[in-house]
């Protein structure tokens, strides 16, 4: 079951993007000291061909004498001082993220996501699931997880209802991670719009190859020697987002589609599993079509 | 230096593509048995999608009492029992192949191809290396082996004399593998047709993705997290040559194209040398445009 | 769900060990032929160091006019004539495998198999699964999955009774794998001596590094920068068995202990579940300690 | 050739590490900011085990208006206000770094470093290489580099006067890196000391497996499916050093002990490249026996 961590293990996590410019780093450490914070983790990246810098500083919660949002309002000068372009969140780890899932009927991704919600390995709870099929909702209930059946017809015109339907649901939740866990659909674009940043996906290959639907069958008609997995943010553009991850795994000639379908499962979990948590833990900015992970 | 193998270590390899059909594995063993040859590897693969049989077979040659040239006499007539569309053939390690390298300024392939040669690695005497800049000269004649500068004028159009040229002088050495060491250049369609299955390139991406020219900066620009390169035969279409290897190596954020490019040379070193080792033992039987490769 | 494959993917699997000898090969394959047999997938392996020469062949179950027994029986006579040392067996994909789970509260590797057995990823059915504590009942049980609950006494030295109980609990299933599925317990060598060749355990570092306890103590205290996971047969020497599968996954000086822990689970759960597929498709030949893996 | 990064490129490396406390960061970046220091990469790590605190900083040279003496001289004030245990060091990218190999009969380490020198991929020269054998001498002068041959006795007790000479020749040249590429003779305990931080091994097992002669024997006995290269710094203790880098391939059980030299050696060259290349950038820092490695 995931639950908030121990009072010592509880963070600050400060995320920030801005203009490189001198003193940036100096300026944020100085005030995280003069409050007497202790940094457990800071990441950095100044990026030369854009010319942003980029920051991550998890902050020991207990070593401040304040609230988060008291942090927060107080860091707001800092960040004010680094230019108006400047884009900053505050998230404290003490208070648990929300997930909800949105699936089809390929179970694997939901098992292993479940999986690890129950062995307390996502900083998260999973809130409810969304299936545009019902043959998942059995073993989503007996991990204590809502399940909602929002059926699709079958004119992919006539769709429109059924994904306000699921925005409304998924909504409702206020989630801080909506997972197309092999969801099998494509979001219109006031949904990728409206989840924008939010909305990780798992694709079945390797972007940029392969684009679209039947990944492995493109991977066997080509005959490569490794298939992949890539999760990332959600566009309007399809299978064209920030990628969070990627991984592969090797095939050889023996294998037919059937054998890459199976396989690529392993590496479809496991690089969702990752992407999500990084996101989760708010290692992830965004910038230019790119991120930086600090993994 | 390369040398033949001890007596105890030579082979003959047989390599057979045909029809799949029942008994084809019985006659060829049965064949090979009553010579009292004893087969010290062998791989078999069926492939269901294409109905077509693969197989190579490495048999002890001390142990058949026959010359190469008789023992391929007498297989003739189960290979024609095995219909018109079979394709086979059969070589003898105790005589070493014969690779010729295309190179232009990128050193690390031609580097780690002739240290590979010098630590007796490959089943193989690298001839020749002719490039169209004279750049690598010296440190292939350090190592014993013939350069030759073929200067290609600046003109895509006039490059018929040049490419006439080398095709002369790999032809003189009637190479085994023709290697495009990151030649950097589009053989003409001439050339691939007449190399047909002998001329192996590197290309730096993991393909099919980043096709064509400065794959490094096409990866950078999409933000994936790792990159590849890709061993693959030479064919008219540019890039699209059956794949022999693979693989990739992991990126992230920090690294600027020349950061790909660096890493990027150990993947290329690694695969290119990987995917003409099999070449080499006859490990690589193409159908289809696809690749089975008995490792 | 787990079901036997469609009558065209049912295969009897013949795996055979004997002592090295020319025309192994033709006498089997011959006997397979004038059956009309179709071979499906065939691996061959010779070992120069022993002596051994290894087997498996998959034939369609549907070219041949036998059933399993009757095949069984006339493939005797090859056997035979390999000589008395000769090790073989004959299994058909029609009948599903069993698998009985030995678990303690370590919930990862059961979540994933559960997971893989639902999907229909695994040719078997898990029986029971039995554990020395109740937390992963209810998991279990939702799957529709008997639970047994053996307690075991604080006393490692009166342990006999509740072993007893387990090898009862598991013999009444008569599985073709027991695995040790985060179990965490030595098994007593009787037990080891019984179930010789059909326990699997996983172990969680890369052996022969780090025997034992606490194995991602170990790794963290000697600095390594890749951590591991073993899937062995089960011997009385601890972690000593025949080893199925293993692989690594990286960690940097940023991880602590527990990001080993939480690391090395997904690769726990991929080295077992790869293990244990191999097993039960009859692709692992065990001989002097070491395995033969027709993967 | 390596050569000095062009001025734009060339940075003071500062690596730090401390008992951990409130504001070491604040510090270090006020002081660079200050001096109007534009830091391109930083990297920090706080270590709950030890307490111990680990920095390390590139900035970019032109943007201070010091030279790397008076820069290292200010800092000096900084470093005493962390504690007297601080362990400090500031480095200048122009000064390129330099490097003496030692060696024995096995050239492919020796290839690839001289291949990466000539490739301009690192950034340092390699001043000389000594061998306990001739047979690379041709290929080391065949790239410009001096070579001296240091023969030894047979008796090992009879050694010390050739490790007299090697110490000799090795700090003639004030090497900031002595690579033991492949030497395969025991240093004794006064140039473990003496070399103490500056001298690199290559072994090839994954260490803490198979310490010691013949590793690839020794993980073809155990069976392993997995092999490893390992480099670390030298210590009086064998194979236990502190690890910079390690790295894994995956064999079978067609390969013998030779395939496992073979391939092994692809992953010795690129542990030890890598190592080398951490060690040079001074992204090495050393503490309790074990590295932070910033990459």
């Amino acid at each position: 079951m995931s639950a908030p961590p121990p009072d010592s293990d509880r963070r600050f996590v400060l995320t920030l993007g801005c203009p490189d410019q001198i003193g940036i780093v100096a300026r944020i450490s100085t005030f995280i000291a003069e409050l007497g914070g202790s940094i457990v983790e800071a990441g950095y990246h100044s990026d030369p061909v854009t010319g942003w810098f980029f920051t991550r500083q998890a902050v020991r919660a207990s070593s401040i004498p304040l609230g988060v949002d008291e942090f927060r309002s107080r860091f707001r000068d800092v960040a004010m001082q680094l230019g108006p372009e400047t884009d900053w969140a505050l998230s404290d780890t003490g208070t648990l993220k929300r997930i909800v899932l949105l699936v089809s009927k390929e179970p694997h991704c939901l098992h292993d996501l479940l999986g690890r919600a129950a062995g307390g390995e996502l900083p998260a709870t999973i809130e409810a699931v969304i299936g545009n099929h019902a043959d998942l909702a059995s073993v989503v209930e007996a991990h204590g997880v809502k399940f909602h059946h929002v059926p699709f017809p079958r004119d992919p015109d006539e769709r429109g209802p059924a994904f306000g339907r699921i925005r409304e649901l998924v909504d409702s939740h206020e989630p801080d991670a909506v997972v197309l866990a092999r969801f099998m659909q494509v979001l219109p674009p006031d949904l990728c719009a409206h989840w924008k940043g939010r909305a990780l996906n798992i694709h079945h290959s390797f972007l940029p190859s392969f684009v679209g639907a039947k990944p492995y069958h493109q991977a066997f008609a080509r005959g490569v020697k490794l298939i992949g997995a890539t999760c990332h943010y959600v566009t309007p553009e399809l299978d064209a987002g920030p990628i969070l991850e990627q991984d592969v795994i090797r095939v050889d000639h023996a294998d037919e589609v059937r054998d890459f379908v199976r396989q690529g499962r392993d590496i479809e979990k496991l690089v969702l599993a990752r992407g999500l948590r990084w996101h989760l833990e708010d290692r992830v900015l965004v910038h230019g079509g790119k991120t930086v992970v600090f993994s």
